[in-house]
């Protein structure tokens, strides 16, 4: 959120509006936006309905509102969210059903992942991704793809910060985070065992794109101890290359594995 | 497109900005986005500059601007978007996996259509429906289900308009069409037949909210002949009951079928 201090444009201001939306806060008072956004309730009451006129938010019933059908429209045609979750699920769909367990696709943005896609079974362990969510980099096996993959500042970005534990099992020490590294660039794939919840395994394997450069990373998250997970692998692998063809990747050009 | 006379905001004027992008149109260079959305070219240049930085748009390296990843995770809180399609998903797969046909979850927005979801089989009829994608309601089955449901006033609206033809099979004669939505209405589904193309057919059934009310409507799409058909129409139907009661829908409240 900006500091109340620095003097806003009132395009920035129209954004702050739509940036007090969060996983958290999918529906908004009028006062809580006015409170997030940190905008006097007059502006806020003007910029809403500017917004809520465009269709960018919606009020229900209570009197709240929430993000709007045609914010949801234009931003559809995201090439990273949208777009590439329509190459995508075809495979997705292969490998959910030779699975019935969760299946995810995910890119980097920043120092952190961000879930475009996920099909889960209704048997499948549970997960704490969801779409449109946020998770650092070290842990998930997504997000130790796409920062095996990433580049070497990136990397050095993580690794000097302090790495979170969200189990005992997470690992926070830079110079075995950075071995796992360079496993997952020579193997192909990542394994992420209990490192985010204690019950669960993710393998994912990196997605790229027509220059051979990791757009995306795609997964399957089961029950740790899973006896399938040798096996999930190359499932894993098939379906990010298929993923990468879609998206125009040659596997003629030597871009390493996958 | 705003009419140049009218005097904007600059609020308007972003907004202006975010709606230049349509299916058509999913990357602009900036003198695009500047005649798009009728402003000059350093109001324009500035405006995409605001964007940009906070990640509603994003720049690719031949220079053009597309929906950036920030836009695309805040939209993803639509109740309208992405929740309703969490809820959906795991109903949709069960229809995708029993049919490996299209499978389509769509709401009404105004006299239009808008796709939420599509899940597609790599073997199914070609369908002319993208996510995010509208279409008039009078001849898909989704449409003819959400119109069937739709208020009065919504009926009335599409009646006085003339009615496109996509197909020589489309509806096009209002009266046809108002015993077609009092059928869709009395069976609980709608069957759309080579209506938008020649070679396919659409089974739609209605998903109604916690109030009882039709918010979206569910449809599997096969190739027109397809002696599958009265099959469909049960799991359809099924499908949609499944996505009703996981938004909070009671069958026991008398709201008629589904």
């Amino acid at each position: 959120m900006p500091a109340s201090e620095v003097p806003r444009s009132a395009a920035d201001r129209l954004l702050d509006v739509l940036a007090a939306f969060d996983l958290r806060n999918p529906a908004l008072s009028l006062s809580e936006i006015s409170r997030r956004a940190e905008l006097p309730l007059a502006t806020a009451h003007r910029l809403v309905g500017t917004l809520t006129r465009w269709g960018a938010l919606e009020r229900d019933e209570s009197g709240s509102y929430h993000i709007g059908l045609r914010l949801w429209e234009v931003a559809a045609l995201a090439p990273r969210g949208v777009a590439l979750r329509q190459a995508a699920m075809p495979f997705l769909e292969d490998l959910y059903e030779t699975t019935h367990e969760n299946v995810h696709l995910a890119v980097r943005d920043g120092l952190e992942v961000v879930y475009i896609e996920r099909i889960s079974g209704r048997l499948a362990v549970r997960v704490r991704s969801e779409v449109g969510a946020r998770w650092p980099l070290h842990a998930t096996g997504v997000g130790l793809v796409l920062l095996a993959h990433g580049a070497a500042a990136v990397q050095e970005q993580v690794c000097a910060h302090p790495l979170t534990a969200f189990t005992p099992y997470t690992v926070t020490d830079p110079a075995r985070l950075r071995r796992i590294l360079a496993e997952v660039r020579r193997s192909g794939c990542a394994v992420s065992e209990r490192q985010i919840t204690e019950d669960a395994l993710s393998v994912a394997a990196p997605v790229r794109g027509p220059r051979g450069d990791v757009v995306a990373a795609v997964s399957v998250v089961v029950h740790a101890g899973d006896d399938r997970t040798p096996a999930l692998i190359p499932a894993v692998r098939v379906a990010a290359r298929g993923i990468s063809r879609a998206l125009g990747w040659q596997p003629s050009v030597r871009t390493g594995p996958p």
